[in-house]
């Protein structure tokens, strides 16, 4: 692992480091915000934040406003990158597929699954590889943005014992039935929509057993509402299961880090609510 | 004059915007804040940050994480570009030389003076321009980073009638005596260091009759601190007029907007003391 760069930030650290990522088969960056009071002696919770299509782990850092309340609550904040890199990762024009657009899923299908293991990646390499590096503890929180709303909301529906909360700002909620979903879910994971199912929040949510704080904010006059995000399918699955979600729709609002910055102060209090 | 974007951001609104400029002699781009206060009924005051080498009018505007202050405070942000712009413009291939680089100055050289007339831009047709467009006061404040904290001092010390305070992160303190402002100076404006005086906020601070409140903000760990900003030619400059400079060092930050956003909050605020 190496350290690419860093920069001082409301008395705390932001970082930026290579690492080669068994899992992924591949070199990786990631970045990471270490508030003030982390240290071996203190040693704070992370939050795990998962980014959109055409992202790295620079535009939530750079964009997002949340170092200022991290640097207050004592929270760690880790952003991966989005997909697999370098040039031997298969790609594709588009941009909702390929590099910066991994969807948070382990790929099943060739050129993708030698390297397209994000899933894994985020759920375990990264987690552990962070726990051993940094003077941070084994409370995890996760968040994301559209594809990465995505990735969160799955994440924590399918790992309940290693994360407190989970919240997204205008999540794909239910990529079984959108076309960036049904897109990606048919390069990555084949035809058989069974393979499917285990990344869709909705489905997943619907079914879900142990149950953890879930907060999610949608713009509404966000361009990809109707057709991609679809939140009121979240809801409704919320409402089968009875999955304790706080979803809030705000007017005038886009898909852009102007509205992640509004409320980003929000959701890390959210989190910070659960992780201490 | 016509928007080109806008996002909702803490309950007011972000827009971008092209025009004319006659004064540059080429179409212009700029950002501006409108806190959810500003109203036909309840006009607000506006500051201008000037931004540094390379910089857009996106660069504030997506990274330093103002918006929150500014919509608390009931204060406009209006961001400018950092040069003339457009095909017919005159360039150059080094980062602090024509496009991305105006320096705030009026050109007197060719190929430049057909165009980089930042000062009289910044100083007059840009405020006109806002002042007839936006539910905006006449109360005026004035900042900037680096190349652009140059353009803020300048400007406030030879306008000091035309606004209530000035500020900089980093700011370029006597370009007549670093490479950076050499370099630029000889290129638009000629040999003649007498023409150079008018554009060094040094200079302008040691001769200032007129006072303005007045914050800089610097980074210990700025890799352009020896050779390029240099505050103490600004602190000694104010301690011969008398001036009322708060110059604040701080251990351990650069030259980035991670700085910027560090202390974005304690510069609205000491506007805001001025502007209301």
């Amino acid at each position: 692992m190496e350290m690419i760069s860093q920069n001082k930030s409301f008395g705390g650290w932001h970082k930026q480091y290579t690492h080669r990522s068994d899992v992924l088969n591949c070199d990786m960056r990631f970045a990471v915000y270490l508030p003030p009071q982390a240290s071996a002696e203190t040693p704070v919770p992370v939050l795990y934040w998962l980014s959109g299509l055409t992202c790295t782990d620079e535009n939530f850092m750079q964009k997002a406003g949340a170092q200022r309340i991290a640097a207050e609550l004592g929270m760690a904040i880790v952003a991966p990158d989005t997909s697999p890199r370098g040039d031997d990762v298969a790609d594709d024009p588009a941009y909702d597929m390929g590099k910066g657009a991994g969807f948070y899923l382990n790929a099943t299908q060739p050129p993708w699954s030698s390297h397209y293991r994000m899933y894994d990646y985020v759920v375990e390499e990264l987690p552990a590889l962070i726990e051993a590096t940094f003077p941070v503890t084994q409370q995890r929180a996760i968040a994301g943005h559209s594809m990465g709303g995505h990735g969160a909301l799955l994440i924590a529906l399918r790992n309940p014992q290693r994360y407190s909360s989970v919240s997204a700002f205008s999540p794909i909620t239910n990529p079984m039935n959108c076309p960036w979903g049904q897109k990606a879910f048919t390069a990555y994971l084949g035809n058989d929509r069974l393979q499917w199912a285990q990344y869709d929040a909705s489905g997943l949510m619907a079914a879900a057993e142990h149950k953890l704080p879930a907060l999610v904010d949608q713009g509404m006059a966000d361009n990809f509402l109707q057709e991609q995000l679809k939140p009121e399918m979240l809801e409704q699955a919320a409402q089968l299961s009875g999955y304790p979600l706080q979803l809030r729709r705000h007017d005038g609002y886009d898909h852009s880090y102007y509205f992640i910055a509004s409320f980003i102060e929000e959701h890390l209090r959210f989190h910070a609510e659960h992780l201490f």
